[in-house]
């Protein structure tokens, strides 16, 4: 059931002890709104206590310092919450103690299946934090550094550092309250977006290497073999955002990427600029997604995959041109 | 003479025509400065004009949609205003038609010479257009679509969008009410950030492929050979932003590209994290600049210019470490 942002303040100043659940492989939205709610709960004197499927990246450790213990032996919640999370699935292994548990969801997905015996999703916001500056702010916890932190990181990074079209002039108040809070912008942006591993420079030196063209410039293409992963030691952290290179060269209008999987397959992205429909592309391989990006799966040798996905994207350029 | 943002508003509509002044090599941040403002003096019914030593580039060419003639035959100024300028020399060979004719200079430089014969300098600004909001609501003029457009612009580019240390909470707000008013984030950050030409996308390759490393990792350096860029057809536009990349690798604490200039002579930026300091290790070949970034002028051959540079740079690591 679709409930108000003025009921989820009041389920969670009703209960004693909360539950926190981030989505598996998590990033900085669905951990910077765990650790931001987290603190605001402890703050009011609740007990909270968080599950993730996965461990929390390097990158996002700090956002927990001084939360200790983050799951205490003894707990048995109250009210189990689950942020930024669109699908029960997302939350892996744990659906199994909680799939059926979760008292409340607050999400920003427009997809979001509404697993949650209640949820509050806004498909306006740029993340789920831009929903809890506001949540919090009902709740009328005072907002600390910390908690200021935590949710600039997960604004700043479901925007691209507010470059996406998902931000609006609210994700932009958003943030300017968050800094005046102790938010210091400067180095989260600094941590989130400035600095590469040296794996992930040779890995976008070797895929640059590698890109091939067509139809005059309006398609591009990278491939990048597991083989490539493997030897330079790139991890998943590395291959974040890898499939927007494509797309950002010149007149380019439809960018593509083919990852191989662990079973050989190939996971295909595909990024495209008006007014070029990704997901047209992508339905033709048994796909989906949306205009702007979209994806599908490809169980060819990669030469084949390649020869495919180029042919079709051209006679897709001379349908619609 | 220093005068207040309201002094600044006053002189502007008291005159009936004015002449807007954007700095050479001009940038986002001077072109929407200028741009906003002929917009604001023209629909308050003044006479309003342009000059800038160089040509408009592409990227920016739109921010004038619509101001023609931006520069009519007959025209003579009742007032001169500088944007974005901090030093005469910086309008380049229009300082012998202005340079001592400048009326007011509204810039966000710390370094500004106050060579105008009034000046509103606010190096809490990250950019002279988030003065401009400012400046032109207390004009009480209406801030149209392009207005807004041109003001966005200048804020996203003089900050990297929003990723730079000067982006503060005030520049977040003045990003929100230009959203607010019609500036379409989204595809001028695209237009601004995201695309590459394929020159810029060549020279990003070859330049990683040379990058050189030293103190296990902390010292990185990259150069720039005019060959290379004559041959990839890069502009000064496909360099932009070139000498951030040796730093952005992880652990590296100075970063150093050096660019050949026509003449033969290196030109060698520094970029540096703490507790390095950029303009300490810079100063050390005659030049200078801030702890972040500075710069010096080598005149060497590549390989002595590289050896000496890495070699003073492993001597300052030591001591300080």
């Amino acid at each position: 059931m679709d409930i108000t942002l003025a009921d989820c303040a009041e389920r969670l100043l009703h209960a004693g002890s909360i539950l926190v659940l981030s989505h598996s492989f998590p990033d900085g939205d669905t951990l910077g709104a765990a650790s931001a709610m987290i603190r605001v709960l402890r703050s009011l004197g609740k007990k909270a206590a968080f599950r993730c499927e996965h461990d929390i990246p390097d990158k996002f450790k700090n956002l927990f310092c001084g939360l200790d213990p983050l799951f205490p032996e003894e707990f048995d919640p109250e009210l189990i919450l689950a942020l930024d999370i669109a699908d029960i699935s997302l939350i892996g292994s744990l659906g199994d103690l909680y799939g059926d548990k979760i008292d409340l969801c607050v999400d920003h997905h427009a997809a979001n299946r509404k697993f949650a015996k209640e949820s509050y999703v806004d498909p306006s916001a740029a993340a789920a934090c831009e929903i809890l500056v506001d949540l919090i702010g009902r709740m009328k916890a005072e907002i600390t550094p910390e908690i200021a932190c935590a949710l600039f990181t997960g604004i700043t990074t479901d925007t691209g550092c507010f470059r996406y079209r998902n931000t609006t002039a609210r994700t932009h108040r958003a943030a300017a309250e968050m800094i005046g809070y102790g938010a210091d912008a400067g180095e989260i942006n600094y941590r989130m977006f400035e600095i590469k591993t040296r794996a992930r420079l040779e890995l976008e030196r070797e895929i640059l290497s590698g890109m091939e063209y067509s139809s005059d410039g309006r398609v591009s293409m990278i491939a990048i073999p597991r083989e490539m992963v493997l030897r330079l030691g790139a991890t998943q952290d590395d291959l974040d955002g890898i499939s927007a290179l494509p797309r950002q060269i010149e007149g380019v209008l439809i960018g593509i990427t083919l990852r191989e999987k662990e079973d050989g397959t190939y996971k295909v992205s595909f990024r495209a600029n008006e007014p070029v429909k990704a997901n047209v592309i992508a339905a033709l391989f048994g796909g989906g997604g949306h205009a702007g990006a979209a994806g599908c799966t490809l169980d060819l040798p990669l030469g084949e995959a390649k020869r495919a996905l180029m042919k079709e994207s051209e006679a897709y350029l001379g349908e619609i041109s």
